[in-house]
């Protein structure tokens, strides 16, 4: 494995320990960030009762940012809604009715701008998790919220010691599962009652 | 979407944004057990040096813990590691030379144990994830790091107020993030040499 | 490439073209004792009987298989009926309403038949696509279709000249878009009905 | 599941069976021309030969064209040579070292032919199926194979009574499974060599 050498002196100072501090504290910053500005604790609440209030939930992300939103579409569906991953196999046509919940650093990925025109132009709600207020996606979005967290080719490391969108893809799985912990908590299911809708042929 | 009720009086009192304070307080907990305790620091320093060392890496976790470790899997490839996941469709057999980074939180989950012994029938090396020191998992692997958070059916709340085992799959992407971010601090790479390895055709 | 030597002096003989008449042929013969057995033609319209009546299909199956099954999964979704793809991630819980359409060539792949005994116990319908009548899947399965291929582990060629299962799996995407067809047929549909369900944010 | 009506007089007339005869005899024709034809012959030869010389295997189509190529995907690493699914996670950049195997009916499905141009651009070589000689990703190929089978849209069933790509889809699979038959066949190599190389974690 010829990539990663071990020459730099200051090897022995980078523990992982210390890798996983330095992760949580550039979290604690952005939760401290988004629930001092009450702009935004209100669109978070717009969020959750629009994917309440949908017939049926999307969820659409690249790469890493994708990946996050998968595991907050596999609660959502625990929780008894209607939810489909763009890209898996027997994902529908998208409609009026429906909320799609997308998440893109830049908010200008060609793809996920794209397939966000697309469910605008069919009347779906599209709801935007972004670090860029005048992206593209922000543009499109009914409800965005923007996440003070490194865009992915913030290579000189202002916001984030984290490599790429690391810290913003953190943000979307805490966000993300923060959204369905408060569905569920107004929900009032118990835990035993989300428990038969998990998975049980793997 | 009949399932979530909104009749609780306390509905009001669960915005999203302090949903997302519960979360990170649960995470901040969670790194601060890891960090004190001397024995972890040296487990998860441990896991990196075998992560660097071995041909391959193999990545493998059921449901929402797979999803986190594919997240870690996609870093670890930007590194310029050789990274599978278990599932995909050209992931080759495991072999001696290989390690396979395995989360399970009960560490007893059927399927995810069968792999792990056919890895370690082979020769590679298991390094895993899990909740439970005395699980199956644990026992086999040659390094175990024990995330003292929920168990998915722990639905008491004792350890987490979180529905099923969120609080440990959140753990598991920091967790593999802080894996990815020592080893990159180690490989004096910059940013801008990871970045040519990016996926490129979607 | 190490692995492919071009050094056989039979080399030139094998085009693509040649290769592709032989597998064309192998498929021939397989429809063409399946057609001429009466047995498995009612078992195949009773597979598709089962698949129109139930309230939700779920599909599984390993590796090739599994793709061809998910190829079927998706015209399905096309044809208006809710199917899910085991292991894909907002795939729920199966129920006794539900049917599991499975394909296993030699009907003994242990993480198969695990889940096709969970889909048997809470009372779903299991329908099998196998090579192995007396198999542990068959004997699971409400109906289950033998195909006269071979299976995986038939090195000798006797059955086919093609490696492993390639002609049992060629034959389940065959089987399955005859069981689609078939159904559109009965529906009444016209193309143009089904085209507004495939998915339109990719 | 209402989508489906059985009001038709002709229902009982389709059965599965005929279905099956229909899928193979336009299998068979499609197959007829393809060898028929030298300039074809030559072409498909020129394809393994390509994928035989590439360092490393790209495949990419969307919906089942992407599922017939993961298919060949998994048969082409079970010969020994490196492939990656593009859009799996850890799937690297192309480079001018390798091959991109693309399908596509229409030639012109917009991330499709975006991502071969990107291939084509950084000097990888592309490799296209589809059923359109004048398309933009046949013109972006270095070789590109034009199957005789109806496109996605053709909904007046001139070219196939199947439903919309299916019949393309159908000759993916079987062109990329001879395109594996003809390398392994030129390979030398027995059964059972390539059997370790199938994956033994699942």
């Amino acid at each position: 494995m010829p990539h990663i050498s071990t020459s730099r002196t200051d090897t022995a100072s980078t523990s992982v320990t210390a890798a996983l501090e330095t992760i949580l504290a550039e979290n604690t910053a952005v939760v401290a960030r988004l629930s001092a500005d009450t702009e935004v604790t209100a669109r978070l609440d717009d969020v959750a009762a629009r994917l309440r209030g949908a017939e049926r939930i999307f969820v659409l992300g690249a790469g890493r940012s994708g990946l996050a939103l998968r595991m907050t579409a596999m609660r959502l569906m625990h929780l008894g809604l209607t939810v489909h991953v763009v890209g898996e196999t027997t994902t529908p046509a998208i409609t009026a009715a429906d909320a799609l919940l997308v998440a893109s650093g830049s908010g200008s990925t060609a793809g996920i701008v794209r397939a966000a025109e697309t469910a605008h132009e069919v009347g779906a709600t599209v709801l935007a998790l972004t670090t860029a207020a005048s992206s593209a996606l922000a543009g499109l979005a009914q409800v965005s919220v923007i996440v003070p967290a490194a865009e992915k080719q913030d290579h000189d490391g202002a916001l984030s010691a984290q490599y790429s969108g690391g810290l913003f893809e953190q943000s979307v799985l805490l966000i993300g599962d923060a959204l369905f912990h408060a569905l569920w908590q107004a929900s009032g299911a118990t835990a035993a009652e989300l428990w038969p809708r998990h998975a049980n042929l793997e």
